[in-house]
């Protein structure tokens, strides 16, 4: 994955959702340093038709791009034994998300939410308000992200870039690392064998 | 769900995969009798990115859309509890096969499996076999179709039609039903109770 604009790489994170569909995308330097770019979120009222809701979402996440200009797409895995109630409907915006990153050329991964919590807080048990927390004290930003669909689309994006997304451009190649840098690249490499 | 084309109802039917995806086309006229228009599967490769997959399932999808004009989409419904290996990939592509029909403001449907089986057989807990064999036998053809999903397909356009979306138009009214048509429509609204 190329990083481009002086290596630094801008994902899009999306946590999946029929009725709130969050969306976070993030700038994540070399050096792991992230910069707040956009938060928010894709609604669809729970009143219309379901073809109605998935052209929304897919219309709010197509605007997103438009505006911010994602180099990679990050979106949270969805689980079946998840509640019943609502994972149809989750797993279909999840397609909507991963659609618009294909049909813009835009690379996709999708990552657990223990994945997520992992790469955040250090737990992958971690609840809610920790990841918010985190991702506050991450990007700097004086309130927490609202609401917490916003904050997962957020700590999805830094977990893509911090899990491998941001690498030393081509030419470079990893003798630009600083030993610490080389220290954690070696620890993912193992870990993740 | 109005019927243009002097009360022909075109309705094209989605068995939703990520690897073959059943499209089915039909048109139903008032009095029940049913014409294939189009059958096929579109497909995407198992070694292709999921983002790429579910792009070249909507791009397939659109492609029969514009070349078959339907009037309202029938898409299966997806249960979390089926095969967990493929099932949410089975939810993404249904949630693309809603989406395209949205963005091209068709209506579209759900219908469970069951529904389906026991519209076309009468019998709701019919196999392929039987399914595959009534659908041919509504249609007129020579052979059964094939694949299954694109069976499926067909049987899914039928049932959407079947089950109330081929009405009388507006001026028109219950009146013009023959006999046998308001016996029917008068035993489907009992059993919808």
């Amino acid at each position: 994955m190329a990083t481009t604009r002086s290596g630094v790489l801008r994902v899009l994170g999306i946590d999946p959702g029929l009725t709130r569909c969050g969306v976070g995308v993030v700038d994540v330097a070399r050096d792991r340093s992230a910069t707040l770019v956009h938060v928010g979120v894709v609604r669809s009222a729970p009143t219309m038709p379901i073809e109605e809701r998935l052209a929304t979402i897919a219309a709010g996440l197509r605007a997103v791009i438009d505006a911010h200009d994602p180099q990679v797409v990050a979106v949270e895995r969805v689980f079946a034994q998840h509640n019943r109630q609502t994972v149809m409907g989750t797993a279909q915006a999840s397609g909507i998300a991963l659609l618009v990153a294909g049909e813009r050329g835009l690379p996709a991964t999708t990552h657990t939410p223990t994945e997520v919590k992992a790469a955040i807080t250090g737990y992958g048990a971690a609840d809610k308000r920790q990841v918010q927390t985190m991702v506050a004290r991450i990007l700097r930003l004086d309130e927490l992200p609202q609401p917490a669909d916003a904050a997962d689309a957020l700590a999805l994006a830094l977990c893509h870039a911090w899990r491998g997304g941001v690498r030393p451009s081509g030419a470079v190649g990893a003798s630009a690392l600083t030993p610490a840098q080389r220290a954690w690249a070696d620890a993912e490499r193992v870990a993740r064998r």
